[in-house]
């Protein structure tokens, strides 16, 4: 297991993300901390609150990955119709889940347990829940398909919960070397440097910070012994190019 | 051609959003742009530098929409790949663009214009330049598949000259109305106006401001009489349910 490479797809479902009213932040989210216990991002999509495509996305990604993340649509209104339909495309019954109803009877004072609410205990059967430290109303997954709320906060404080449910390859590590350059300028040997470490994954990132141009330069790879390598050669070519090296 | 949908995916291209190094902005830059000139996102797919993944994403995403956006993997470096994944998604030429060569050999002073730089304006055959007043650099479009940088204020500084080119509908009008509740208390009612109003998108979106919780309802319709009944019948439970309407 520890050699085999971990593949994740994350579903970002909503509507205000494809308009542009809502940043999306929960991708970012995800990914590092997906990254930081070995499992790589093979895609993200983010899709609308429409029934057939939440189906199709999932059945089609939850095959080519070994976990699907969504986030978005298990809250107590009419747009919110993940459970709905993750239910639909497993063709599993859409019920009430009673470990949800339990936790949300007791998080709730008497009597604010209603309609609205008690939507949210709805789900897919057999599903596992993924406890909420924020606000009660838990996620769930079912098989390798994992579903979170959109609400970034909450999102965050489920993570610690989920991680023994995951399992991870090696960690993915990285290293960052900033430099006081443009693109162009290194773009040769950075080519050169890829060239000879083909299974080390090399990006080049141009930014501005305090008014000056930069790129940083980032190298990624299960194996520290190669991204040292990578580094050493990088450093040789930035050294003859007298480039300065910069904090970031 | 004013009464038909007109759908848009963006393409995000780049291994630095996968790992979370980097949070993409550009689908909210660009879905409120084209929002605002009639053209609908269906879908945004977030994609690794992958010639395949490019070439097959492109190929898929073109024929199911009326524009494509990539964005990323434009520069002049080894992982800038797009431009020649979008030459093969094309089964086009991959070379040299003269109006390209001409614009940056301008741009730059004499000798500048080095090896990494001149990648820039390689291009699929007859693509047509999208300009870049930045940064010199002009994207290019293929039939109805636009690519943009991943810099976020370049891309920003070219939508200005593309507007020419992109033919949109009816522009998707908004309403929102923002209320100190939470979601569960309105559901119920929510759900009505959304059934006696199937063609108006109704959104439900809670938010935490200066400690306390709110909804905010976003109503979206090409049609400003479908928003304001639809607001209409919101406000009408709204002031039965005696609930406060705050500004944000």
């Amino acid at each position: 297991m520890k050699n085999k490479i971990i593949k994740a797809s994350i579903i970002i479902i909503g509507n205000e993300i494809l308009s542009g009213r809502t940043q999306d932040t929960n991708t970012s989210t995800l990914a590092r901390w997906l990254n930081s216990i070995g499992v790589k991002i093979s895609e993200v999509r983010i899709i609308p609150d429409v029934e057939e495509v939440i189906i199709e996305t999932v059945n089609l990604l939850r095959k080519k990955n070994d976990y699907i993340f969504t986030t978005g649509g298990i809250g107590p209104t009419h747009d919110d119709i993940t459970a709905c339909s993750v239910s639909k495309a497993f063709s599993k019954k859409y019920q009430i889940h009673k470990g949800a109803y339990k936790i949300l009877e007791d998080y709730y004072k008497p009597g604010e347990f209603n309609e609205g609410r008690q939507k949210m205990v709805w789900m897919p059967e057999n599903a596992e829940l993924i406890l909420n430290p924020t606000s009660g109303a838990p996620g769930f997954s079912v098989e390798n398909v994992f579903c979170l709320p959109g609400v970034p906060s909450i999102l965050k404080s489920m993570l610690g919960g989920l991680k023994t449910k995951i399992v991870g390859g090696k960690p993915i590590l990285s290293h960052t070397i900033s430099l006081r350059t443009v693109e162009s300028e290194i773009a040769h040997s950075l080519t050169q440097v890829q060239n000879i470490n083909k299974d080390v994954e090399i990006g080049s990132y141009p930014f501005f910070q305090a008014g000056k141009l930069g790129v940083s330069i980032v190298i990624r790879s299960e194996c520290q012994k190669k991204i040292d390598k990578c580094n050493t050669q990088i450093l040789d070519f930035v050294n003859e190019k007298k480039i300065e090296i910069v904090d970031r």
